[in-house]
């Protein structure tokens, strides 16, 4: 290693959240966070909705630090600390002769590291934060400690942060392996395509506003498991033979199966939820107003146009199966759940702002002026519910875990490894 | 048959109506209406919540007719034409000498009945009126036919109109035996043990404002075994334990089980609801918020107080294990659920009102100075409600059938047979 003091090497890397089509619910083993089914999931687009992380090692750090969205928080959790070991015994040399460094791999076990991280998206929304942030943690360390491991098993690291982490080390549509081994090695994430495969789906995002208080899927899962009779039959039954199906629809681009899949798939999570004891609620009576309002559509229209799934929490995700439908899909929405008076249309749809335009919507008024969607027969249904949806994000599938390169991209210092 | 064709013979009823504390939910054969599992209720008392129906036949009368609370209606529906039929063939011999009236087993395939019911709380609020309608129009019309079958019997008959009717031909606890046979002559509810065996229970309902269109649940459980891929396992492997559980509970009054069981069988017939294509929601977010009250009080006393369990709607039905905890519960659910300011206490809380003296309240003004109750340590947790409940209704564990002899008690005239 150097002898001065004064250097610090960074690496900054930008990962993606995701989405499970078919989802992972209840652990086999709590602290390795082995799933007791395997799972899929669209990786979202980085650009509406991801996580930034900056890792910094220096010989003059120390301690182990990190900063989320510009506030120290404690590295202490387990989880935090699984991953760090985990990466740790993974570091090979690293040399950078233009600063004049040099990291033995033995060296990586003595020295501190700075993380600092930023998610481009409300951390609190229940997005899956967790996810493209412990997936982003590892991607980077792994970069900076020169860790030969490609992303799956690289994703197996991640797994032990935020199980459904490890899906975001890759772009496009993602399987975790559950695996059989007790070390969990084989418990994985693989690609089964990336996003170019299947670039027509539009991915719509309900942010719903909530007055509840919800259950963090950890504790949530392991009570699941514990207390529901209806859980295994789930996991040992009905979900392989989704896998197996859902892999083929992804294969064949085959938007009916998916949207019946997903759909079917995010209910029964929610069942097993409400088969808990005690019972977990994640969705609200808004959540059921969007399911209405697109089984509604789906059914009118013969063939399924849009997929929802919703995750441990009230915010639906819709996947329509291009953009035409996305945007009449936006109509409807809105229709339903138009923002309040004083909120500006473009604070309202955020991400990729362009579906405003294929929808025809402008400014309020237009929202205003759009007419009940025609297979709603019932006048009971054409209530609008203002403000129970805080904001819609418009993205799509996306790519998988990159570096950044440029100095600007940094979140640390270069030269004191601290915040910017 | 008498000459004179002015003759009108009349037999009065009252039936209760009856709420599953294990579900029934799915049939085996849709006209026969076998469950796929067997179920068990709880009878509730018909002082505040019952049907009564005068059933009268007469060689004037020219057609069947029917009224339901006053106004006609069809009586062509096959569910009543199925339980007009079975009655008939089992039909004997009338003969009432005062009156001079003699009808032979066969006299009744010709002759015309004329029917009129009444339930005492709104058929609409989703209160399982058609339990209580079936089984009064079959328990009515085999003591007007002098039919010699025994309650049981007669269950059989009463499941051919819906399915729950066949319940309310007990008082106390009944078992809903689902059967062996293809004919459905062993499909038949048995009491498990009268309405005295446990008279502690007090039963509080809440009546909540819902603003969804329900799905029937004819259409409803059709939907569920035709898509759920969780419901089999439901019946074949969940609900048989379940049974032989809360027969024990209920033999031994053994309260923490009752509660244990009811409330986990509620949220599992909920969730092979959500696990169901297109997902049937019957529960609201109020539904929510009153079982995270209920769960809430019951992990704070260390032991449940209160069982609750919901039907195809979002009105929730709880049972105190005893008079007090059913005063502290009132005060619980006044507080996050009060009246309206123009709503008088007295029409908020129906039923046995005796309980609001128990529970302290005189007017609106002791609901306002209701404190949040102890085990709320959260203040996201002591928002108030108003509106979203309609009103509570308070009742017991109740009776059977009885037969109701005072003329003025009849609701058709005994001269022309007409409503009155």
């Amino acid at each position: 290693m150097a002898e001065n003091k004064s250097w610090v090497l960074m690496v900054t890397a930008q990962t993606p959240t995701n989405i499970a089509v078919i989802k992972y619910w209840g652990k086999r083993d709590e602290n390795l966070i082995l799933p007791i089914n395997d799972s899929i999931s669209v990786t979202l687009d980085p650009a509406h909705l991801c996580t930034t992380t900056t890792v910094a090692v220096s010989p003059s750090f120390t301690q182990d630090r990190m900063w989320l969205n510009g506030k120290e928080i404690s590295l202490s959790g387990g989880r935090y600390q699984s991953c760090l070991r985990e990466i740790r015994s993974r570091a090979t040399d690293v040399e950078d002769e233009k600063k004049g460094i040099r990291i033995t791999k033995e060296d990586w076990q003595n020295l501190h590291l700075h993380i600092a991280s930023y998610n481009n998206f409300p951390t609190a929304a229940g997005l899956a934060s967790s996810a493209a942030g412990l997936a982003c943690l590892v991607f980077s360390l792994a970069k900076l400690m020169n860790v030969k491991e490609d992303n799956s098993q690289l994703s197996a690291i991640a797994r032990q942060g935020s199980g459904s982490a490890c899906r975001s080390l890759f772009g496009g549509f993602v399987k975790w392996i559950m695996g059989k081994d007790e070390s969990g090695s084989d418990s994985i994430a693989v690609q089964l395509a990336d996003e170019k495969h299947w670039d027509e789906l539009v991915i719509l995002i309900a942010v719903v506003s909530s007055r509840q208080k919800e259950t963090s899927s950890t504790s949530g899962m392991r009570e699941t498991v514990e207390t529901s009779p209806l859980v295994l039959h789930r996991a040992k039954e009905v979900v392989p033979k989704r896998i197996i199906e859902m892999e083929e629809a992804i294969q064949n681009r085959d938007f009916p199966a998916f949207a019946r899949l997903s759909c079917s798939d995010s209910n029964q999570f929610h069942a097993v939820c409400l088969d808990t004891s005690p019972p977990i609620f994640y969705m609200n009576d808004t959540s059921h107003r969007i399911i209405s309002c697109v089984e509604k559509w789906n059914r009118s229209e013969g063939t399924p146009q849009v997929a929802y799934t919703f995750d441990a929490g009230p915010n639906a995700v819709m996947i329509a199966r291009n953009r035409k439908t996305a945007a009449l899909l936006l109509q409807r929405l809105l229709f339903h759940f138009p923002p309040q008076s004083d909120v500006d249309i473009n604070s309202y749809i955020v991400g990729d702002k362009s579906i405003l335009q294929d929808a025809g919507i402008h400014d309020l008024k237009d929202v205003e002026a759009l007419p009940p969607p025609p297979e709603i027969k019932d006048s009971i249904q054409t209530q609008n519910f203002k403000g129970d949806v805080s904001y819609f994000i418009c993205t799509r599938p996306g790519r998988g875990p990159v570096l950044l390169t440029e100095d600007s991209q940094a979140l640390l210092n270069p030269d004191t490894g601290l915040p910017k």
